[in-house]
């Protein structure tokens, strides 16, 4: 990043069109409701992964139409002085509920939902969409990622392979998905997550041999570090490893090849000259299927790239954010009507929602529940919505460590078939419902 | 974007530690070529689009590890101090050939040529990669749509599909590669693009009736708008649409169902009715091959939203950024040889290359060309690398209008099966020569 935006504007066009369009009709201070949901799962999931929230309430913070997006919006001509003058004085001054960030989620599950006067919740569709849109596909690929290394440490290092920013947020989406750490250093230090890296091709190329570029890497950082030991012959880079380190040597990555192969002949090796704690790192290419199929192969840790920040498959999360209902007139007392377009193909359920999870009595998800009215509290039914905003307060932020917990605690409820890397079904269905 | 990172961060934490390494061993101050190119094209297209050049010079301008960066870098003791003390002092120095943004690129083509002490070099390879790897997919995919389009004008409007940075990129990628418009008011504000937008369901549901949010809509934006016409009855929404604005209307789009059928019955509707003029819009889910199959529909313009910001299949272009020469020892005047990896399945050329297009006598390109060393002019090669930095100072920096027109004249040299929406081939095959 060199230039750095004002979240208001990191919106589309129309949202200030309508905008003027219903400040003329009256209709823009109609309050309203919109929520965020997925029609379906992308690429035939068992689950999505709710992300974003954290960078979306940032977002909403700093949603103000300053001196130079202001200017910009006069200069051409995007809206009426009118518009403008009302853009100037934005401030959200809404409620917004939220699926807790780290949750799963479902076909229909009401992840975000937004009540406030239309003027003010329309703005926020493209941010608000973009920023979940974005995090919670690379976290969806991420978890299912996590669940295929089955314990293994898992390194995100794919910012290269992706745009500069979406990189930062990609180390947050994977790392509160179970990631253990990212190469990421801008997501080290916006977020606390921890880093990590080996080394590069480049670095064994550059000295006069292998030989030099291992010494000088050891000197240079110790014997705990990680030796990238394909640049040539994989047998011999090891072999000069142990007579450089001793059994000290922290690591070795495997790059390429017969991931499987190679990580066995490397094991063999390493534990016949006594480097029994040298840890083998393997990257390239891996998506969560290839991590499944080395999980017989001795390895100590897995670095993804590519598969993680392009979301595996699907890089959109294909969440939609939809006005569900609305008053008939202005002021906070009018009662609000459900609404709901009928266009080919594109059904949505009209009507604000709540949504619960239901349990069985050993404590696995059986159902996601999607009710018309706030239900009373029932035992073995979560209830899924958080309060983020009130009253355009920010009261919802937690610790990015607190949705990484939550993630955890959601895949645990689940049934085993979510873990299964095969395309079909939801691994539990969404039920809608009446009170 | 709610926060801003200064460009240096945006880097995997083992570019540091191998400078610590190369800083330790003396090989940091040796002089190097780095290369970015394409093993191959993604999803076997026929040719890519190189984006990101503009980018890439304005990040590179601010590389710089402030105050900030550095105390983080130390907090998390990720480099020891002799090497923070040569990040604080760190200015590039060396010298960048690229080739012209918008020009076409196939495998091995040398997009990007950097040649600097290895300690300046290698640190650009991560904001490098990401930036070039998200711009040159979507540019790539983008300009297979404005052919697919056939003259007709597309609008970019996929921000809420991808990160909300990235989103700004891709309007700005899409829009050298052809594109006409960008939703996207943040890339209208920073690039210049001009921008676009009709309105969204939300307003046709929060007005009692959808004549009362057309009425809105042409009254605040007027007859030159393009009303939404798809909530409830397209037919229907196009006779109230011209009820309400005469053939004056500028526009009318259409979201969903068939839209092949639906344009024929809504032209024919207008027409009839005289408002031979209005456009007909379609979006929804729209890429390069359901564009294609609507060459005969009359449609006066499509917008695009998931299938441009993901890359339509492509959401990376796979771009790697490898050492292919350096140095013995240190100082300007030290020869450098080439180096290059064995890793298996993984192959790269050593040494700096330089390229040209090879032209046939009507000017219809025929081959990339690249040779291990500057070629003498010739009548029927186009030279394709540009000067971008000379010592340091950032030389070749242009209009983003310069690079569309670039783009434009690239295609039209390439032979037609460039326009070709099947997998194949790429267009013109890379020779690697001598000169």
């Amino acid at each position: 990043m060199t230039d750095c935006w004002n979240s208001a504007l990191l919106t589309d066009r129309y949202e200030l069109t309508m905008l003027q369009g219903a400040l003329h009709s009256g209709a823009a201070h109609r309050r309203t409701v919109f929520e965020m949901f997925a029609r379906r799962l992308p690429e035939a999931r068992r689950y999505g992964v709710v992300a974003g929230t954290g960078r979306f309430l940032d977002a909403l913070e700093h949603f103000r139409f300053d001196t130079t997006a202001l200017d910009y919006l006069s200069d051409a001509a995007i809206v009426d002085d009118r518009t403008l003058e009302w853009l100037a004085g934005y401030r959200f001054s809404g409620d917004v509920w939220g699926y807790g960030e780290g949750d799963c989620y479902f076909p229909g599950s009401p992840i975000l939902v937004v009540e406030a006067p239309f003027a003010e919740a329309v703005l926020l569709e493209t941010v608000a969409l973009s920023i979940y849109n974005h995090d919670c596909a690379i976290a969806s690929a991420a978890s299912r990622m996590v669940t295929a290394a089955g314990g293994r440490p898992l390194i995100e290092m794919g910012s290269r392979r992706t745009h500069e920013a979406a990189a930062v947020a990609a180390a947050r989406a994977a790392y509160l998905a179970g990631f253990d750490t990212t190469s990421n250093l801008a997501a080290g230090r916006a977020y606390g997550i921890p880093t990590a890296g080996t080394s590069a091709h480049a670095f064994v190329l550059l000295h006069d041999s292998e030989r030099h570029a291992f010494a000088a890497q050891l000197a240079a950082l110790g014997p705990e570090t990680t030796l990238l030991v394909d640049t040539y012959d994989v047998v011999r880079a090891v072999r000069t490893g142990i007579e450089l380190a001793g059994d000290r040597l922290g690591g070795v990555r495997i790059d390429s090849g017969d991931l499987a192969v190679l990580a066995g002949e490397v094991r063999k090796l390493l534990d016949e000259n006594g480097a029994d704690t040298t840890r083998i790192v393997v990257t390239g290419d891996l998506d969560e299927h290839a991590i499944q199929a080395l999980a017989i192969a001795p390895v100590d840790g897995y670095g993804v790239g590519t598969a993680l920040v392009t979301g595996s498959g699907a890089p959109t999360a294909s969440l939609v954010y939809k006005l569900v209902a609305r008053a008939h007139g202005e002021g906070p007392d009018v009662p609000m009507s459900p609404v709901a377009k009928r266009s080919v193909g594109k059904p949505s359920k009209g009507g604000r929602k709540w949504s619960t999870r239901r349990l069985a009595d050993d404590g696995t998800a059986r159902a996601e529940l999607v009710y018309d009215r706030e239900p009373e509290p029932a035992p073995n039914e979560r209830p899924l919505l958080r309060r983020l905003v009130a009253a355009g307060e920010i009261v919802g932020r937690e610790p990015l460590q607190a949705a990484r917990e939550r993630h955890r605690a959601a895949m645990a409820e689940l049934p085993l078939t979510a873990q299964q890397m095969s395309r079909g079904e939801p691994a539990i269905p969404t039920l809608f419902g009446q009170v």
